[in-house]
């Protein structure tokens, strides 16, 4: 760790932040690292060091807005400065083993976007990587931010107390649909060899990961089914005007988890009126909860115990200093948003720097969102056969 | 049609209507039965002539009640009887290609309810008969009530108009919770060679139909994934006060569309804190809709063409007088209850009757829902591979 | 009681029921008389013998298709008849004073639509001749079937269990929007003589008896305002087309209620979107409740002594077996409708003649209703100002 | 305008802003001096120079954490300095008038938290003094942030093209629950001495403000009824231990708008289990609103000209690049939160004193707030007689 002093908290050492990709991730986590230490008591005062980005213009300018202290068109020195402690990787999926494994080596903890890489070979040398690092005291988390929304943390919380008993079914979608309509134009998330996979990698990746998370369970077995409505859309880079679209539009699966429950799950951009509807339900044979991130600080909660007279789902207003990250912020019913949850995952992250604990989500945790990846895209090429994680 | 006066209108011939079970399903039907007449301009006044069922003591006594003129333990000289129009099947699915083929050869119409068999043989045996009926004007219809919910009829209108452009998703999931407690007892429903299957065909059967008819296009294949979560049950049939549980405690399945959409299907019975939640949601290129039973006068429509900064899923409140069946009944906003289904299921058959028109659902409905059900059954036998329809 | 046998049930002593009046409220009760004994083990088994009417033809059609034995002109004969037991007075309310008191006099059981009356000192008439006829064991209730909403049976069952605890709040609104159209012609609800008063009486006079009821608290005194949108309608029985409204378009008023709790209370038919929005919400110490008739299945409960972490309003489908009047009809989940509260108040009202216990709610109950309809609208005449109840 | 360079724009004039006050709000409104330039193209850099408070420690290490340079407890000098452009009121009420009316004096634009003062005589106070200064250039804001949640900002603005057409109803209401433990200590807020008046002032000017700013209407008059329904509570300040309350606990009233609309109100922090529950409804002769807040990314939206098949209460996901404040944030669906309010006044603020256009809502328009709190209370005094404002 540097050892200058904070800007805002002379107790606190400072925390060297570099990070690569300034576009919606990149303006996301900025926020969260200028935020972070204002609400939080976290161990570490970040710096935000340097910026990495493709165009020296526009990556200055994003630096400037942003409040980072520098900027490079340099990833790779960009990993190697005396001053970084931390890298950030806020790139398409492509680049994400490159510059982590580079990061981890040169002695950088490593905060990456997900989904972890764009194959399972990839994340396998990225958590070797991690697990190298981690042994020199060097941290790697991968962000799937959902796990830092508090109606989820809360969910993860009443699993693990027993509230929902024996885990019979999960269901889970994450709908939007941005790309409904035919004439929207190609973007690198519907390119195969820069985004991986389309919704199913995109946001598939988040439902595998929520629901495992909060569940305490693995995937163990995937049937899937996967289809692109538009195959070709405008483009710039093409001679023709039209570019073939080489991802997955929508991706179904159905699944087990370890414990025999079943799960069905649903990830697409072409459910036309839903923005974000990241949707998970969880019934057991005690409780059941139910998600739906549109409404991101309500958690739904049914306690089976209840009785049939007076019980029902409740809406838990996840806004209480006891719920989880809660008492950071604002009073009761004073709503957070989607930012949040990445002050909050870099807040957790600062803090297990600092006590050496286990970080989580994890490279393996990534690399375990992965298989399940390729495993319904293998699905999917095979008849929708079942598949075993 | 018999000539005798209808007690209620002078001038409409009565229909002659025999029922064979009374438990749950034949208290609805009966219900209908008795209401149709005072609700809507149906062109027949039916008589409620006959009841039959297994015990002569409880049978006579349903009979009573409900409002049967008669009773009967032998369903073969009831489908006989002269004054007997229409034969009304409430039974468990291993007896209604038996009961529905003689009633259909003895020259009376049929209403059976769902799932159409137990078998596609079996259903294939009805459909037959029920060609070989049409021949001589008799009619066969299959109780998939959900049709006739308001919400669900208005759904299918506005695909019909177009309104939904180009479909590409389905999601469907009928979720109950009777069986979520596993001292829950045995029932006939549990067992295959009266059930057929779980919650395949009894809850399952109507999301398939349900969807084929409001999107008016038929599955063309499926993946599927079935599970039992509680395999013996506490029974007074068994010996030692335990009897297995030969069907589904739940089935997930993906499926594929005539025009290519895709579809994610849930059946369950073990839904903790879900009581009659069949839901259904289709997304297309142009709008979208959403359902759920639970609100049964709701239908959540998106216009996509209403533009982004006023558009949004609209809760349409399905009780107007330009709304399907509302006409006959309160007004706006005065809510209709599950029964309502089977009276405008009745209204319309008896039309069809008079009109010699076409009745939906046909036997060949309930065939087409029975091939999925098998394909289901198959594919979960088989490493969920997709087996087409 | 007459002696002749039920045509439904031999052991049952039937009821001779005559009914004045066949729109709207007189086809629910009629399908009231006729189901009530079907679904609920009532002492009685209704006779539907006569119904009443302004115009023999229309009358007598209407007795057909309701399924009405006979039909007259002559309500005053109609109260005379050996065969009749019970009068069910539908009529509008500048009529309920004159046929109930007659009714009662000539030892008839009567159930009279609400409001009770258009005047308090009618109301009192009619709460007097109640109880003269009381002491000869003939009864009389008002037909405030809101009560009969199995939700709202459920939310008063828990008030009086202390769920709630000291009652702070209560908030109610009665919310239709058939009038919103300022061309919609002029009918018999918006002239005084007939309605009485407008939004208030119609269906203000439901939230107010349905706080009362569910909260157990008389309210003590009112501020009221009203107001009169369109004040001239389309008319075919003024000479200029257009003919005067005398009555209110909305009216809303505060309230104290005998705890000290407050109350706030909107009555209007302008609230456009809304089509039977009766929502009633009650705060206390304890605990919350939340209903909207638009969702008539479902009570909101939230317990307050659960604690922040897991509390929440919880959305209770009030279709159990457990719940208030459920266990006559479906499965859970399997939801009911508007109609049902009015065969659920039948079978209450018979039940209670032949226990000869107390009928609810009675006279007195809507003449505590008139009372405050007369102090909103005497507050509502000077300037606001409180008026004791 | 101080001329010095910003730290993150060497482009824009910085704005020297100084804080008095250091609480909730003090710390939101931190956040939003923070954030504002990150996110949107305002003309100022803000520079956060001074945090006031009472206590010099607990002052400074506010600062500290929250980004201030400098800090004082001499509010007097603070105004004063030349370094500072701005002065930002996050004190109790009975501090406003003094603070705003010296800072004015002294050339500082003001920010302001409401409600405006304790009194209307200290609020026209105020407004003089901010018109004076408005000669001068200098600018006053009142801090209602509740004007700037996107979907409240979209409100306005479907009212302001029309689609409600002529307005008829409007209903408002404020419900929180933390005083509805009886053994919640005293507070400052339930001080009339320092707050003026209790939910009220605190809550019910909210809604009184907002729904003039949505309406485009003022209230004309008012009928009001309050409550205080715990008198004493645990106090560290009283002798035995427990302190008179000596504000309302909650306030209902009904209202005139301009336009003859009828409005009804209630603010209260005894509904228990409503959070920050504030909710506006408005009903016009085309078209009607509907918000929570607690759900604050949805507006509800029904457009009455769609006809009655079709129409139904849209719910809009305001979180579109087309709808208020959105471009500056996230994709749809990735919702805002309480806190963004606060960076959006902001932003209008420097946006208004750049442009040398009015500021919204100003003084004046905090003034017409405290009338109707003033007319509110002497209602409830005078036996909720009406009160023209």
């Amino acid at each position: 760790m540097t050892e200058q002093a904070s800007s805002n908290d002379g107790k606190r050492p400072t925390l060297g932040v570099a990070m690569v990709g300034h576009a919606f991730m990149g303006a996301v986590h900025a926020h969260a690292w200028r935020s972070v230490a204002r609400f939080f008591d976290v161990p570490y005062s970040p710096r935000m060091v340097v910026l990495g980005g493709r165009d020296p213009e526009r990556t200055a300018r994003a630096a400037e807005r942003m409040g980072w202290a520098d900027s490079t068109t340099d990833w790779r020195a960009l990993v190697e400065r005396d001053d970084v402690d931390l890298v950030d990787i806020c790139t398409p999926g492509d680049t994400h083993a490159e510059i982590a494994i580079a990061a981890l080596e040169a002695g950088k903890h490593v905060l990456c976007e997900k989904p972890l890489a764009n194959t399972v070979e990839e994340a396998e040398r990225m958590v070797e990587a991690a697990e190298r690092a981690r042994e020199r005291g060097v941290f790697a988390m991968v962000a799937f931010n959902y796990r830092r929304v508090p109606a989820l943390a809360l969910a993860k919380k009443l699993v693990d107390e027993g509230r929902l008993g024996e885990l019979r079914h999960v269901r889970a979608a994450y709908l939007q649909d941005w790309l409904a309509d035919a004439d929207a134009p190609m973007t690198w998330r519907l390119r195969r060899e820069q985004a991986g996979s389309g919704a199913l990698g995109d946001i598939g990746a988040h439902i595998i990961d929520a629901t495992q998370f909060v569940s305490g369970q693995t995937i163990t077995g995937v049937s899937g089914m996967t289809e692109t409505f538009v195959r070709r859309r405008p483009s710039e880079n093409a001679a023709d005007g039209m570019e073939d679209v080489t991802v997955d539009d929508c991706a179904v699966f159905t699944a087990r988890f370890a414990s025999g429950a079943v799960g069905s799950f649903e990830a697409t951009r072409y459910a036309l009126g839903r923005k974000n509807a990241m949707r998970i339900e969880l019934n057991g044979s005690k409780g059941s909860l139910a998600f739906d991130f549109e409404s991101m600080n309500e958690l739904w909660f049914h306690d089976g115990t209840e009785g049939e007279t007076t019980g029902g789902f409740r809406r838990i207003v996840v806004t209480e200093p006891t719920h989880p990250y809660i008492g950071a912020w604002w009073p009761p019913g004073h709503v957070l948003g989607y930012e949040h949850t990445f002050t909050h995952e870099i807040a957790d992250l600062l803090t297990a720097i600092d006590a050496g604990t286990p970080v989580e989500p994890s490279f393996a945790d990534g690399l375990r969102v992965q298989r399940v990846l390729a495993a319904v895209e293998k699905s999917a090429e095979n008849g929708s056969k079942y598949i075993e994680v």
